[in-house]
Formats: structure tokens, C-alpha cells, sequence
């Protein structure tokens, strides 16, 4: 035991020392990352250690399993992707943290089973402070977070497709099990949700401003559903850097080419981001499918309408289907502080 | 917002810096309290910044409300007691402690509605250290405790009542609500249960042993139930000071005289106490009921048998059922340090 406690604290006392190999902050200008899901904070924890100010603008249509057990107890905001990003950006000790991220085991009758601890942290946190946006500021601080993460909206909402045959789904998982994605439904919110005006003043003060990797549908597209966001963005000059997925996803994406990806984020922004971040192994690849499309693009031109494509090597070796955390902040910080 | 987060940190950030006003650690000794619930947790709160050692034992037969659930899903250790007195001896941030206390809302059709969060971090650690007297442990590193706190056992282990017509109830919560008690049912667990071996070793320890104030059947005896705790006080050499309620406990110790209390716990003991804290108020009342009986002692002798009956001024004012912690904390410190 005490040698389990040891190794948990270790680490923890270590980092209270300066570590002369810690990455320096290369990135001063504040950015502004937008989407949800596993993508952002994966991104997020590549870039913690590389920026002074990083700010992250997490959709809130989650409805999944303990999330979404939650709404419906306590109609608060779904936590899960503001906790995977909190973690992501985490320098507290790896107790906190590792508590943050637990999950109780699913039983047979359960009541506790299958949900996260985090987002039980951050029902009570939204209850203790008064509201879900602040509650999420108190954990910031408790998990002492190198940045901020911000939820895109003040109230709960739910992401709503109307199919090409006339139908209604109410619901991300509903959705995304209907099978009518990507091309056979168009997503909108149920109703006109509050904005969280902090996520305006954030991308309004933006020095850069990256989108996504994440689930197109899910985690990009209901954060560009918001009117004062696509506004925001347009108002602004800090460039716009589009993170094409490192894969389709199954009920989402599958068949959409990385072209057809950028044009759908470009006609919710109403314009082209600057840049297009892809896996130059993606773009140079043979094979048909899983984004291959936009190979088509011949490499000396490397452009797609106004959007200038940048290939890179962002795949994590180890599971392909993913980027990897670490290359594609380097790919990022390159970039940005080439631009 | 920022005023809120403001005032909870603050507090914290004042803890850090040297405070000359803070209590001195009179006593060196290690003092063992043994006992549960809110007596055992209010007890520690008094005496927290006046020990350099102090190990509580906790009571491990709880199965109400949030502790009941839980170990009804997770067969863990009832963590309700535990989280009392980890809370009591904390040092941390407010913040934490405030999240570690806090209960969520009961909601018609619940599932997370009623539970303690402090509870679930428990159960949580638990499972992340692979024992519930680990899992404790860690939570004491992470609450900043001064001082440890011990469960008694390390199984889950039930209360069982054998009445005097026949009847056998099982639990702690239906043996009080049964009207059985204080004289008409004998209490015992309901098997043997394996003893925390760091709860024999802080008696054998011990430099003063505190047994008390807290529910007799429910908080005191059940921890005089383990041979092993019984063999070891009186083995230790350590004076034994048992403190009074202040108050009798409906369905528990309703009619119980003071002496009646005292003879209990001794019969349990196998030994008396050496000393015997009480209410000077309880002492000199002539009013019938409330303890009242201990009044027929004359206070020259103030002795009961073997034990010296201490009376002190350590009731709360504001609520006179109760013992005031810091009064409380007072009276030990006086007669420890002078015994």
C-alpha cells in the first residue's frame, strides 16, 4: 500500500520541482479550440504544455449513457465532454485526477454503476456554485488547469435532424443510430439555446482558432449551430485552422471524403477557414474510403477553394484510426507560429 | 462568480501561510478515540488542532440512507462514518471539503438523488486502491487530515439484535427503529468479522484511549463487539476515558441513566474506565430523565466503582443535546495534559 501511495504521490511531488526538460511555451497568442468529444481533448493535451492561453468551446448535446443519466435526473448540462477536456489540461496530481476520470462498474441493478465520478463532481460543483458554467470554472481550479474550458451553452439542448423522408429525431445517439447521417439529414437544436457569452469573448479575443478533430455531426457542427459563434468567428482576424478527422465514423461519416467534410464545415461557417490540417499519409494514400478523398487534391496546388491544405504526420502509429496527441500539437504550434 | 471563487480559495490560500494565532499541539501522546457517527466526527473537530497523533476507529455497522445503498451495490464498508471524520480532521481547501460533504437533492425517481459525493469518492477509492481501509487512506492524503482514521473491520459487517422474547433483527437501522433497546435485546455482529489489524496496533500504541461520545448501541459497542479491541485496551496501559453523551437517543438509550451508560460500557470493557467525562450540567440537574441519574452520585466522591467521574462544562450552548466540539476538545486537553 504505502509503496501504491508513494507512486501515486511520486509523481505528483515531482512535478512540483521544475523540470528543466518541460516543453517551453512556444504559443503566446491565445487560441481558441472548438468542438467536443475524444477529439478536443486529445488535442487539448497535446497543446497544455505549448500554450499560455488556451481556450476550449465544448458542444453540450451529449446524451449518452452516464451524461445522460444525469440530464434526466437533474437537468444539468451533460458534463462528459467538459470533464474529458478538464482532464486533458489537468496539472494536478494524479490522484485528483485519476478520481476525476474513475467510472463505477456497471451492475445488474444499478443506481451508481456505469457513471463517471467527474460528472457527478460537476452536477455538485454546478449546484454548490449556482450554475453549470461556474461550476466548471471550480473545477478548473481544483484540477488547476493550464487553460479554460467553456460549454457553448447556459441551458441543456438537444440536437434535432429532419430526414429527407420528413422524419424527426430527437437526440445525438438517436441520431446517430438512425443511420440518416451524414447525407440523408440536415441537424439543427431543438429550440434557440442561451450562448454562453464567455464563448463569444473568447473567440472574440482569439489569436488563433482551431476546429475540431471530433465527430462531425456530434461535436463540430452543434457548436456552429449557434448563430453569435459563426458570427464571431467571421468578425474576427485570427486565422481559421480546420482539423480534418483522422477517420470516418460509423452512423456519422462513413463515405464522406475530406473534401466534402471541409465543405460542410465551410457552409455552416459562411466562409473557408485558412488552413486545412490532414494526415499527409491520409492525403497521399492509394486507397479508397476512410477520408481518401481528398487525395484527389493534387499536392503542388494544395489548396481547396481558399483554404490552404496542410499534410502532415499527426497519426498516432499505434492506432491509426486516431491522431496522435503530442504530433499533431507540434504540427499546431509549427503552424501557428509560422503564420 | 469570481468574488465566490475568490472567498472559497482564499481561505485556502490563508491556511498556507504560517498562522501565530493557531493552537498550539499541547498533547504528544497518541490519543485513540473509538466510537462513529456525528459524536466521534464532532469530537475530532475539537481535538484536530491540539494532537500531533490522533487515530479515530470508526464503527462499521452503518446501513442508512446513501452507505446503505451503496453497500447494498457495491458491497463495500458503510463509508458514511468514515467521511464524517476524514471531514473532521481535514485541513484541505474548502473547496474540497465542501465537495466531499456534499449531498445530491432526492428526486422522485432517483438514482443519484440522496447520495453523499463524499461517499462515492470512498467507494472510488476503494476500488482504485483495492481495499476500502486503503481506499481511506488515500482519501486522508487527499483531505490533508491531520491525524488518521480507521475502520474497525475490513469486511462489511452487520449489526443483530437477539431480543428477549426470541426475535432476531438484523441492521442497524431496524434494531433502532424495533423499540428493543436499551433493555429488552442483546447486541451482537453478525458473524465474525475480520478486525482491522491498524486498529489494534494504534490501541497498543495509544497513549490515551477516548471511547465515546456517540450512539452507545450503535456507534460505541460495536466496535467493544471485536474481542481483538477489548483484549488490546486492556492489555494497553493507556488511561481510558469514556465521555457521556450528552443526550439520550430515541429507540437507542431513551430512560438509560448515566450510571446505566457507564455500566455498559464496562461490562463490554471487561474493566472500567478510568475516567468518566460528563456534563457538569447533566451532574448537577435535579431534573429527572435526560442522564439525570449520574446526579445521585455525590460530587465529593465523584466516583463510580473505579472510575473517576469528571464533571466539565461541555455542552453547546445553542444546542444543549450536543456536546460544543472546541468545550469538549478543552476538557480532554486539561485532563490528558495533567493526568
Amino acid at each position: 500500500m504505502n509503496a501504491f501511495i508513494k507512486k501515486l504521490l511520486g509523481a505528483w511531488w515531482r512535478n512540483l520541482i521544475y523540470d528543466p526538460k518541460s516543453p517551453p511555451k512556444f504559443i503566446k497568442k491565445r487560441l481558441v479550440a472548438i468542438g467536443g468529444g475524444t477529439g478536443l481533448s486529445n488535442l487539448l493535451r497535446g497543446l497544455r504544455d505549448h500554450c499560455e492561453n488556451i481556450t476550449a468551446i465544448v458542444t453540450m448535446t451529449d446524451d449518452g449513457a452516464s451524461s445522460g443519466r444525469l440530464r434526466k435526473e437533474f437537468n444539468v448540462l451533460p458534463p462528459g465532454d467538459i470533464r474529458k477536456c478538464l482532464l486533458a489540461l489537468s496539472k494536478e496530481e494524479p490522484l485528483l485526477t485519476r478520481l476525476f476520470s474513475y467510472r463505477f462498474k456497471e451492475k445488474e441493478k444499478n443506481e451508481i454503476g456505469g457513471h463517471s465520478l467527474g460528472n457527478l463532481f460537476l452536477t455538485a460543483l454546478a449546484d454548490i456554485a449556482g450554475s453549470f458554467e461556474e461550476g466548471v470554472e471550480l473545477a478548473s481550479h481544483l484540477l488547476n488547469t493550464q487553460g479554460e474550458v467553456l460549454p457553448v451553452a447556459t441551458e441543456p439542448l438537444e440536437l434535432v435532424a429532419e430526414t429527407i423522408d420528413g422524419k424527426t429525431i430527437v437526440g445525438e445517439s438517436q441520431i446517430v443510430k438512425s443511420g440518416y447521417l451524414p447525407d440523408k439529414a440536415k441537424i439543427r437544436l431543438s429550440k434557440v439555446a442561451k450562448i454562453n457569452p464567455l464563448a463569444v469573448e473568447a473567440i472574440t479575443q482569439a489569436g488563433f482558432i482551431i476546429i475540431g478533430p471530433g465527430s462531425l455531426f456530434t461535436s463540430i457542427l452543434p457548436n456552429l449551430l449557434f448563430p453569435e459563434v459563426v458570427k464571431a468567428i467571421n468578425k474576427s482576424k485570427a486565422p481559421v485552422i480546420y482539423v480534418l478527422n483522422a477517420s470516418t465514423e460509423k452512423g456519422e461519416t462513413e463515405g464522406l471524403s475530406g473534401e466534402k467534410h471541409l465543405k460542410i464545415v465551410s457552409s455552416h461557417l459562411k466562409a473557408q477557414p485558412n488552413y486545412c490540417l490532414v494526415s499527409e499519409r491520409l492525403l497521399l494514400s492509394e486507397k479508397e474510403g476512410v477520408l481518401g478523398n481528398i487525395k484527389n487534391i493534387t499536392i503542388k496546388r494544395r489548396r481547396l477553394g481558399k483554404t490552404k491544405i496542410i499534410p502532415v504526420d499527426i497519426l498516432d502509429e499505434e492506432n491509426p484510426l486516431y491522431h496522435h496527441s503530442e504530433k499533431l500539437a507540434n504540427a499546431l504550434v509549427r503552424l501557428i507560429t509560422k503564420s
